[in-house]
């Protein structure tokens, strides 16, 4: 492809011309769309940084130098930068490159996948660790974007590098006027008065003349520039809020010039402490589609055609996401009280019409779970019904808040759970799988994963009728469901599946639920009497789930998040408290890190598909009901144990009983 | 008492002249002195704030006006006019006045006991509802102290309500340049930088000579004050971080002048949007102990003299913080690579000694938990082996960077959480009765709690050796144990006692391991086997633990921490997964919100104590073993369950099995 075919390391960017260089990001660009069209993943944010990265491993001497990125899907041309362009036909798929840094593929990537608004605080560490060890002429590199800034943690680590002169840091501010969604906020506005003011451009002409006749580096430099910075302050004054914690500061930089970034970077380096380089850059930088998409749909794409933009798979699956974005704007209508909260991600939580119909009850707070949670308790406070619609795995941010602001103050606010469960490429970080062990500490606090639409609509319903505790409303990624009738209602608990004899009951719930019914099928075929509830609101446990357990020689419960914590422990807590003894088996995602692949893949390699679980509830049934006469024509489904490639998912060995 | 006697709502307040109001202040700060050196309490932050607050209610319309205190502990002078002087004397005692807001207690209280830096966001979240529902002449208040505003929530809130320009919001930034200890970073050193400068006093005066000068309100008194700071820029820029974005800002205004105070506060009601108003304090004042005190050993107090400021039951038991204390200088010693990490706790967790002898290699990063953890997988990352050691209330703060910065990357860092389990007086939010429940959901960390100071020492050393995964070791608020001595070890588990015959299997770790042997004391006198072990490694559980267990006729496990998502659960599921079938009954912490009480009143409370244990396990005992011959001698103690008033601990009814 040309000069891309050349760079295998940073250390070949600084053999080629200015030129070249120029040309080189053409073809990174092109080789972006190209391949990311194909996989899918995180275009817009790349496109971006593309003279950004080059800049940096053009004056960073990275591995030593380390180089980390704070929310690391920016990170797709340190990737090919360092070697690793051959690996994007695999980009998020199983065995293939990461979507993010990741150790195991290279020397260079410091920190993986991990929350926004982190890279500051790894950055900070890492001075610290090199000061200490005496590693004086590293310098670790962060790059954060201005939607990272929204989140406190950023403010916590800047308040506190900002008084260590002597910290080798340099930090990135890539500054692109939005993350997911438009960067909300006081920050916000500061940065983009900064970005649209007429005298922008001018003064950029007027720090580059400056820069290029200062062929000085280290401190003096840094002086020069910010004399000159001093000057300008009346036709410019973007630095103030860094400047006011004590750090220094270089820019604005125009982001897509390699030349006034390579200097700015280089001033910051040899200036020897902890240094702003505040680089403006454009989303989507040369992908007229992307560019401006007002909806940002070109943050994370799927499969899309690199010349029209448009999806190569257009989506006609129902999702939750839009189920619960109509009964949001149907809830709007009949609930005044009611208010939406969203942490930077308005459309992606399917709060988009909601938004568009009640424009002064919905709140985008920026990246800030922690706020969204304590702010919701005072809104509750003071007489609204907030639902805070988030991604699960994002309400880990603020459970200091949910446990005491809400629930310690039983303030009745509504969570709603997107992308629960078993997730996917997006890797372990975006998994969804701790958040019924997580809300489940909360006293009071009620959850429910609706099997369907039918029960999502009635579980937000009563989910606003509750005023005085949190309730957790959580629902997958995966498809939406067709609706799954209940052949009966017991105390509150749907029966989906009745049997006359009580073997087996298999608790199943949200996702689950069908799960549930598909391993019934089997495990009726081997002669077994099955029957399989949904608790709809799963905690606190209800009583009649406890009475109906009773009844049964063996409990299955299936789940679509972590055993350690989940609804299984917690019946077999429930069982305990009223004396009953049955053995419970729990299904469910085992207490480690998945690895990225489809959601499909992983429920197979975790065991947790119908086929898998039922060959191993049948094994379970042969040791506690040897009563039963198995059917085994269908022993070609059992396998054997030691073939199960999954192993550690496995429930548990046979039961056996010593009274 | 004089004026102090008339006063039993803040209107009361109202009648009074400038003389009388000062000496009411005087009064009020005796009447502290004097009841909080005999029940113990916040004493200094509380003198702190007498004129503030008496200021924020002369010129507020309380609880029309919703008055916020970020970190509830500054409360008491706002008690004391809202009619609650009275229970002064019971103060942090059972059934007593709170020592934080109370919505028990008051109409004045909205927030009660929460963590540091929420009350921003509890402030912007009631002004926005309050907009919302068209109450507009209704006034939030919001003090917030200089420490909590380096917690990373407050830059959140910060960020949304500067946008917010007709959002009926009043900041009073409480700044006395110390939380618990000195505020740390960059905006300690802009605010202190204000408060030394020699030209303060003289700027002061200007600026109440101007507002006395201006008989105006709202926006028209604001812009002229406004001005008149613009002018001074040059020999004062105190309000840049804040005006940068976007943030009216009066101040600084001196926290002991109440016509300053009022002045300031009655400008910025009138002002109709967000306005902070920087007042500044002296932590203590009027009582010359606290004053100046170092180590600000008057944040938080005991039982004083309050003419000498003495304790009057000087502490001579061992405590669990000087141990780990004594036991880090020892390992800073023998292993350079070792820092310790502090949320502005410095003191409190027992770090004092540490940091005199290396102060190169302790940080203390301020309220900022998040930012500990995150920094703490950096510095990991980099080669140094950081302990991170806070109280376990607040590790709540920084779950999600537990999980994803420290777990998932696999680095070595060790937590070392103080006041875990029922601590009492403080009330629930400061139970560290969660940590076991929200640190076991971290897939490859490690949990201990020693039961002793030679097992603290053991646990800290095999800590440091694990350099690929979390390790979180808890200990109690408690007095540190004699050393308990083990009979055996069994595959890295410690036998504290051993019976022949194998009936009861009592399992006791950290705090409760003397519990569980006098447990087991009372259990053999009633003719049962009782063996007690204490597992070392709580988490995972212990293999050796399963062996044991499936030898027994039933497993109890005794925690000092919740029972949902505790200990017994993960013995529960371990058995599971072995298919081991013997019943397991969990003693801990039920799933609520501890009342304000002492430790032992709580444990007596919750069933926790030896006798109520031993009565409990023996009900259970008699259902599973029907073979064993009970020696109804001990009868007594068993007592009915009808009339055990703390009912909802009972670990359950007794067993009964179907098969």
């Amino acid at each position: 492809m040309g000069l891309l075919d050349g760079i295998s390391e940073p250390a070949d960017l600084r053999k080629l011309s200015h030129k070249e260089l120029v040309q080189l990001a053409k073809e990174i660009r092109q080789f972006l769309i190209t391949n990311v069209a194909r996989t899918g993943g995180h275009l817009g944010p790349n496109l971006g940084v593309v003279e950004l990265t080059m800049a940096i491993h053009l004056v960073f001497d990275s591995p030593r130098d380390p180089i980390v990125f704070d929310t690391g899907h920016q990170s797709y041309v340190h990737k090919i930068l360092t070697g690793r362009a051959g690996g994007f036909p695999g980009l998020r798929q199983r065995g293939g490159l990461s979507g993010y840094p990741s150790r195991a593929e290279s020397e260079h990537d410091w920190m993986e996948n991990s929350h926004a608004s982190t890279g500051l605080s790894w950055g900070e560490g890492m001075a610290k660790a090199f000061r200490l060890r005496g590693e004086t002429d590293r310098t670790v590199v962060t790059i954060v974007g201005d939607g990272a800034l929204t989140g406190g943690m950023t403010w916590e680590a800047l308040n506190n590098i900002a008084v260590e002169s002597d910290l080798p840091m340099v930090i990135v501010v890539n500054d692109n006027g939005r993350s997911y969604a438009p960067t909300v906020g006081g920050l916000s506005k500061q940065l983009s008065g900064l970005r649209t003011d007429p005298r922008y451009e001018k003064t950029l002409d007027v720090i580059k003349l400056a820069v290029n006749k200062a062929p000085l580096f280290g401190k003096q430099a840094y002086e020069l520039l910010h004399g000159l910075k001093i000057g300008l302050k009346d036709v410019l004054a973007p630095q103030g809020l860094f400047s006011d914690l004590g750090l220094k500061y270089i820019g604005p930089v125009d982001g897509h010039d390699l030349q006034a970034l390579t200097t700015a970077l280089r001033q910051a380096k040899g200036f020897g402490g902890p240094v702003i380089v505040h680089a403006i850059t454009v989303k989507g930088k040369g992908f007229p589609f992307a560019e401006h998409h007002e909806r940002d749909r070109f943050h994370a794409i799927g499969r899309i055609n690199e010349f029209t933009g448009e999806p190569l798979t257009p989506s006609v699956q129902a999702t939750w996401t839009d189920a619960f974005g109509q009964e949001m704007v149907d809830l709007g209508e009949t609930h005044p009280e009611v208010v939406a909260i969203t942490a930077a991600m308005l459309h992606p939580v399917g709060l988009g019409r909601f938004a568009a119909a009640y424009p002064d009850r919905v709140f985008d707070v920026g990246i800030a779970e922690q706020h969204a949670v304590a702010s919701a308790a005072g809104m509750a406070r003071a007489g609204l019904h907030p639902v805070f619609a988030v991604y699960s795995t994002f309400l880990n941010r603020a459970f200091d808040q949910l446990l005491l602001d809400v629930g310690m103050h039983h303030m009745g606010v509504t969570f709603v759970l997107d992308r629960a469960g078993v997730t996917g490429p997006d890797g372990p970080s975006h998994d969804g799988v701790w958040d019924t062990s997580l809300t489940g500490i909360v006293p009071g606090l009620r959850l429910a994963a609706p099997r369907d639409a039918e029960r999502l609509h009635d579980a937000l319903h009563e989910a606003l009728e509750v005023n005085d505790a949190p309730t957790v409303i959580r629902y997958s990624k995966d498809k939406l469901p067709d609706p799954i009738p209940a052949e009966r209602h017991v105390g509150g608990v749907d029966v989906l599946r009745h049997a006359e004899r009580h073997d087996v009951l298999v608790i199943g719930y949200g996702q689950m639920a069908g799960t549930a019914l598909q391993v019934a099928d089997r495990l009726t075929k081997q002669g077994l009497g099955v029957s399989v509830i949904d608790p709809l609101w799963a905690l606190p446990v209800p009583p009649a789930l406890v009475r109906l357990a009773a009844d049964y020689s063996l409990v299955v419960t299936i789940e679509d998040g972590m055993v350690v914590g989940g609804l299984g422990s917690r019946v077999e807590l429930a069982l305990d408290a009223e004396g009953v003894d049955v053995p419970v088996r729990e299904f469910g995602i085992p207490q480690e890190f998945l690895p990225m692949a489809t959601r499909a893949e992983l429920m197979e390699q975790l065991g947790l598909t119908p086929r898998q679980i039922a060959r191993d509830v049948t094994e379970l049934a042969m040791s506690v009901m040897p009563h039963v006469e198995f059917d085994l024509d269908d022993l070609d489904d059992l396998g054997t144990q030691d073939a199960d490639p999954a192993g550690h998912a496995r429930p548990g060995k046979p039961v056996r009983r010593r009274s």
